[in-house]
């Protein structure tokens, strides 16, 4: 389990993360299969989306909130909404990964959704592969 | 695949199923990996949230309910905002393992999301290893 | 990694790739594990629903456009519903296999979810097996 810490500087943010989840990636030595990135958070979640026009990021953010209700919660912590949020977007995204590299379609990026910052976030990365990589023998060679 | 039964008991639940999660985990053996968790239903969902304070699992519900149209559908059975909380929801969680146990962050359960209760609903675990586990050579053991 | 098109025929559909799915996890040769169902776009997603009820499908597709905002956009393309939608939904499935079969709940399908077509559409399929399948020793070979 590779990790790396991401500042979100903002209240709500969407923080392009795909260079640093291909770094974590590299580390994990997986060369195919599928990379498990994870983020240990309630308020904060993770998607896939546009990694071209940053408005895209913006009007996520305006349309989450245009729709998630702003008051009538009971927490205490008047977080309510980013809670809702993060579980709208989900935990964890899963992405191929083939020669070592992530492969995302030609427009997507990976993106850590703060909703409640700004704050010191976290972001875990795995292969799929349990123990050390890679899990295959490698022809020939012995894995005694 | 492990699985468990969960009686959900309201309409609208968010039921903690962390600990029956660890403990299916610990029946697939699965050492360190990914927990895979899913539920073969179209009207709950599961996610990951705030393990303290329940009224977070309130606020969820509430506002899910704030957001998805009561009225407008033409499915017969009248439960279409519970399919349509459940896709929002999603049908799967993914948590890290290590050292046969969930490591989620410090304030995250897994939770069962019931929108068209009461029903007895099924959950799966499997670890991510195909066949049986450990999928790994066992250290000594030639895998030529 | 095994892939499938879909022309997606209208602006908006949720059309059952099931099938599709499943013959392509037959070209991954996994008998048994998870099958991760991946979408290389930012505009269209994927999730699991009603297979039975085709209304569920329409209701599906009314109700977030009920929830998402029409307007007060910056993005210029004018399709970020659709990018909102897809991130909603989610962009990869995960389903457990037994026997070489997709093994779902009696009421689920796959679906992709179009939200800006009409379009062609990639579909990722594989196991979450890194490097050629399977992963098992192949018969004959030795895991003591």
């Amino acid at each position: 389990m590779h990790s790396f810490q991401v500042e979100t500087g903002d209240k709500e943010a969407l923080i392009d993360i795909t260079g640093r989840v291909e770094k974590a990636l590299g580390e994990t030595g997986l060369k195919s299969g599928v990379c498990f990135v994870f983020i240990p958070h309630t308020t904060a979640g993770l998607t896939i989306n546009e990694n071209a026009d940053p408005s895209v990021r913006r009007d996520i953010l305006y349309g989450l909130s245009s729709m998630v209700p702003s008051r009538g919660y009971t927490h205490s912590e008047g977080n309510s909404p980013a809670h809702i949020k993060a579980s709208m977007m989900g935990f964890s995204v899963l992405v191929p990964v083939e020669g070592g590299r992530l492969k995302l379609g030609q427009w997507q990026g990976i993106y850590l959704c703060e909703f409640d910052g700004p704050r010191q976030r976290q972001v875990w990365v795995s292969s799929n592969v349990p123990g050390t990589e890679p899990v295959h023998p490698v022809p020939g060679t012995s894995l005694k």
